[in-house]
């Protein structure tokens, strides 16, 4: 594709024309240089200010009921005519731990049909549960091609939380009710960086499990460090059977972007989110570049046997290496 | 220092000075690059052929005895003239988790006076665990020194476990003796790494925890993928305090030895691992050269504020970067 072809993409993406907005993550996904070479020329067209979207992430165990949350909370949102969704959701498919068999446009069927909504499997690339820099971009495609609120489905099963955090303005975790004993099985880091806590599927639970379990939320929050100064997550008694608290949720997302907005917390995260981004596509493209390379290509197996046959230290080798195409200026 | 004054060192070195091998570890172990260059310039020196050594790494949780473990093993191995022990432990003072505040030297006071043997904290250099690439080439410089056994103790606290299975031939996991409960706590991870499980301070245990500790053990084991295919992990009674125990691990080790070596498995995984040091230290050396290339020193900043501004996205940002210091020829 050349640059005049990335240049009506881009401006085809830009008018929300969903196919284009699809093929360019395509491209983002896909790991031919060439490809992330046309999705970022496409990406460099469509960068703008997007500080008045809402990026939420929605993460929690396999069948904590994250897809029929995400189904009952797009429906609520999108009661505004004003706002558009996009749903990045994990590939069933290449997910061991998360996703239906069904695939995500069946699994969410009532958002799947409307023309103000937009489900993708999330890019994922095996990065655990779902989300890599590559998500990042497909999150800042999306608005470009104008959905002002994008979902970002993650499974909360270890390193994955840290890295929605990094993405995302808003984290909602996910809980099932039940006696308490299940905070014990989630881990500590989730639960810092989670905005708002829904305990799910509440209906048909006896009324005192569904109240000791938000006791127990509430105070293992109060034991940990506030995620942001001015901001205390609150935990929302959910069921996407009955449609409780589903507005509550909701609601709750866009009193702590108005907080955070007001405190110029917002502007500063996304800010400090795409600062993260640059560098870890600094370090991507550094390896990329470094192991590509044909001096590197054609040399390494050697200086690698040589290192194995004692001929030099691991050290040397490395250096041997990395000077071969790295140089200062004398 | 100069070239010649490194081939002076690695000479000293390598006639068994013990202040040459304690120079030449600190220098491995500071962060300037004129210390590295000499402590690698030494090393490159003294590398040979080392398979007839053996390397013990020796973990498990604080309180499990590893100390004194260490200090009764190191006195059992040492009943043989022709050994020679170097141990590397964790720095009590950089590793908030593990050691005695009273020091190493004076934890193993049974060893610290002996000329056959080397204590030495191990240079962690803020690794989980103590274990670092730093500390691979520290066995390296003992071994050429002339420490045929090299034992290195890590607290096994999560990644660390996998750092010390690459630099060493055999780990050992100690677990104190109980209901079995323990093993709970014990990640699968450091079991499936184990050589061998000692079930360390059972003087004074019922007897009956004790075997049900050992069962437990037994069984958890057999539930795990084998290591190496030729070698099935044993679990053995232990007390540094009646001795109970000492010389079944020495033993234990030794017929380890001598079981992969017969399988040419035990050169084989030396080779390995030395492979795996020479990939870190490429990743480690391709960093630390590019960020302090003049050129991304001086840029680096500015193409992250335009990034920041949205002028280009983060992937083209950090192409621009890369692409200054390494160029592909044409």
């Amino acid at each position: 594709m050349t640059s005049s072809n990335a240049a009506e993409s881009a401006a085809l993406l830009m008018t929300g024309n969903r196919n284009a907005l699809s093929r360019a993550i395509t491209l983002i996904e896909s790991s031919l240089p060439e490809h992330q070479e046309t999705a970022h020329d496409i990406l460099d067209r469509c960068l703008g200010d997007r500080t008045a979207t809402l990026r939420i992430g929605i993460t929690g165990s396999p069948g904590a009921g994250k897809s029929t949350l995400i189904e009952s909370l797009g429906i609520e949102l999108l009661k505004d005519p004003a706002n558009r969704l996009a749903v990045l959701t994990i590939d069933p498919s290449s997910e061991r731990s998360g996703g239906s068999i069904l695939g995500d446009k069946a699994r969410m069927e009532k958002l799947a049909g409307r023309k103000d909504v937009f489900i993708r499997p999330s890019p994922s690339s095996g990065h655990l549960g779902g989300t890599s820099p590559r998500t990042h971009e497909a999150i800042l495609l999306c608005e470009a091609a104008g959905y002002n609120v994008v979902i970002v489905e993650t499974v909360g099963v270890g390193q994955s939380e840290i890295s929605i955090e990094s993405m995302v303005d808003y984290v909602l975790l996910l809980l099932l009710p039940g006696s308490g004993d299940e905070l014990q099985g989630i881990k500590r880091g989730i639960m810092e960086i989670a905005d708002g806590i829904a305990v799910s599927k509440i209906d048909g639970v006896p009324e005192k499990s569904v109240q000791f379990s938000k006791a127990a939320c509430e105070s293992a929050l109060n034991l940990l460090p506030k995620k942001h100064p001015v901001w205390s997550p609150h935990v929302i008694l959910t069921s996407s059977v009955t449609g409780q608290g589903i507005d509550m949720v909701w609601d709750n997302i866009q009193e702590f972007a108005h907080t955070l907005r007001a405190n110029n917390i917002f502007e500063e995260n996304r800010r400090k989110q795409l600062h993260r981004l640059f560098c870890a596509q600094v370090e991507m493209q550094l390896r990329q570049t470094f192991y590509n390379h044909p001096e590197i290509r054609s040399s390494f197996a050697e200086i690698a046997a040589g290192v194995e046959k004692m001929n030099m230290s691991p050290f040397t080798g490395a250096k041997k290496l990395v000077e071969q195409v790295i140089r200062y200026p004398r």
